[in-house]
């Protein structure tokens, strides 16, 4: 069996991929979430489609070790049930067993930012590492924990919620209703949030003149500015990187792992972004001159990780 | 075998003991800790101590599967040698080895938080639980964690410094020289700071008439003069309570764990500081309304928990 479908069930977009032996996507299916749909039916149209690409390609279900499916939702860890995705109505649905049942197959379920981290572990920028922890910095932040090479979901699988940790006690209120969440911060849509607070304060920023060219104020836009030396920007971005530092080495004074790895749109700003990063978090881990901390590095699937994370799970 | 022995190198004392097969201390010895002394010169009288004690009891080397020890230390998780002690000048030494050959039985080596926790699952407050999270709150925040009935030290064994994860970015200094540390506002002294800032702004304060008899202000005082009814001290309660149910909050986001213990003599407040640390850590759990947050309670074993822990480390 040497195929894998992986089942990327995002908060948009469903996407479906048949990877080969070198866990390459040979093939791929993408529809609408259908959020509002009633499970039994979303579940129909997702084996459906599944079952089709599966034909598509000339392979049966007996091709199949298994599919990975990756949701952004809490997954019971003993059963495999969604417990409650955030986006959809669905609560204490058997996702496992209805999609095995459809799909003839074994089901691996994952929550989405666990399957980001499988995908780097698997043929990305962790590959060989045994501790890991990944931030997906994105609407959100996505955490993820590898110890000593196996996913960590916490006790009942509904834990490294990373991006709900404190990063500023009775701060900026969080999506969650939480205040002064990691999140709050470090995800894109803070780092927005600061941009356009600093915005108001400098109508002659440079984001003024890039946000009537582009429409809209996005990560890109903001790190772009900073690049050309608004100092409006680098100092948005320079806060930001704090923000981001100070939860790497916090999770390094939990774990000690040898990677901290970002991932999302961000990363793509190179060593802009990591360079300083680096140095930064270093200096939030404790006694760091005598024991060091962790290497942080970009992760490299790139808007694939869901899809090949979910495929490559039963791989770790 | 039916002995144990502990060894607790703490910051002012070194205490040794024997359990019987009932964990019970049978016969204990302690000593002033001499961190000045060459890291030889002390393994010398520490060993000597223990032996003198064993022979006291009419046991020898062979009463004992092994030795545990607990000190406020970074162990490297491979060779149990000592790499840094915070109040020692003892810098990599080979504390397991040392002992192994002057005790003539094997040694166990953790850190003394852990060993806190070890006592507690052994023959405290933790006995049965799978997952716990520990914070022993004293001059600084000791913690532990617990995973699927294993001690979890990070993965070289130099984590889980809960203390030095971030509550507030930016603000209170900590001593190990980062800002914002949740030690820095959920350790006693952390407390007492914030005491004596309320103190200077509130002269009618019935802390200051406890101080002028009591000679100091401490974490018993402080909640002392809360209990009375002052305004002042319930505030510092109030805040203080805050930071330490964030801290647990963040923690439970991470690890899930069926349990959060609290250990220090502040955990003597009882259901004063409980019943609202409880309440208030729950707001901090993320989608708590949906899967619940871990059980606040108090650690048991009191003073002897890090002799007794590092007597029980390998029992765990």
């Amino acid at each position: 069996m040497k195929y894998h479908m992986g089942i990327d069930i995002g908060g948009t977009d469903i996407k479906i991929g048949i990877l080969d032996e070198t866990n390459r996507i040979i093939c791929r299916h993408s529809e609408p979430m259908r959020a509002r749909l009633p499970f039994d039916e979303m579940m129909r149209l997702l084996a459906d489609a599944a079952q089709g690409m599966m034909r598509q390609c000339g392979l049966a279900a007996a091709d199949f070790p298994y599919a990975g499916v990756g949701i952004p939702a809490f997954v019971d860890a003993r059963t495999e049930n969604l417990v409650y995705a955030n986006n959809t109505d669905w609560v204490n649905v058997p996702l496992k067993k209805t999609l095995q049942q459809r799909l003839e197959m074994p089901v691996l379920v994952e929550n989405d930012a666990n399957c980001a981290l499988a995908a780097e572990v698997a043929a990305g920028a962790a590959q060989g590492v045994a501790n890991v922890v990944m931030l997906t910095l994105g609407t959100g932040v996505g955490g993820g924990v590898l110890i000593n090479h196996k996913l960590y979901s916490g006790a009942d699988g509904m834990g490294t919620e990373l991006g709900h940790m404190q990063l500023k006690y009775g701060g900026e209120m969080c999506t969650c209703g939480i205040r002064g969440c990691f999140e709050a911060y470090a995800s894109v849509t803070g780092l927005i949030r600061q941009a356009k607070r600093a915005m108001r304060k400098h109508p002659d920023s440079m984001m003024h003149t890039m946000r009537a060219a582009q429409g809209k104020v996005n990560g890109k836009l903001i790190f772009d500015a900073a690049k050309t030396g608004d100092a409006a920007a680098l100092q948005v971005v320079d806060n930001y990187i704090g923000y981001v530092a100070a939860g790497i080495g916090s999770l390094a004074n939990i774990f000690r792992s040898e990677l901290a790895l970002i991932g999302g749109g961000l990363s793509n700003a190179g060593e802009f972004l990591l360079a300083p990063l680096q140095e930064r978090a270093n200096a939030f881990v404790f006694a760091h001159e005598l024991i060091g901390g962790p290497r942080v590095a970009a992760a490299t699937m790139g808007n694939d990780a869901g899809l090949v994370g979910a495929a490559l799970l039963g791989e770790l």
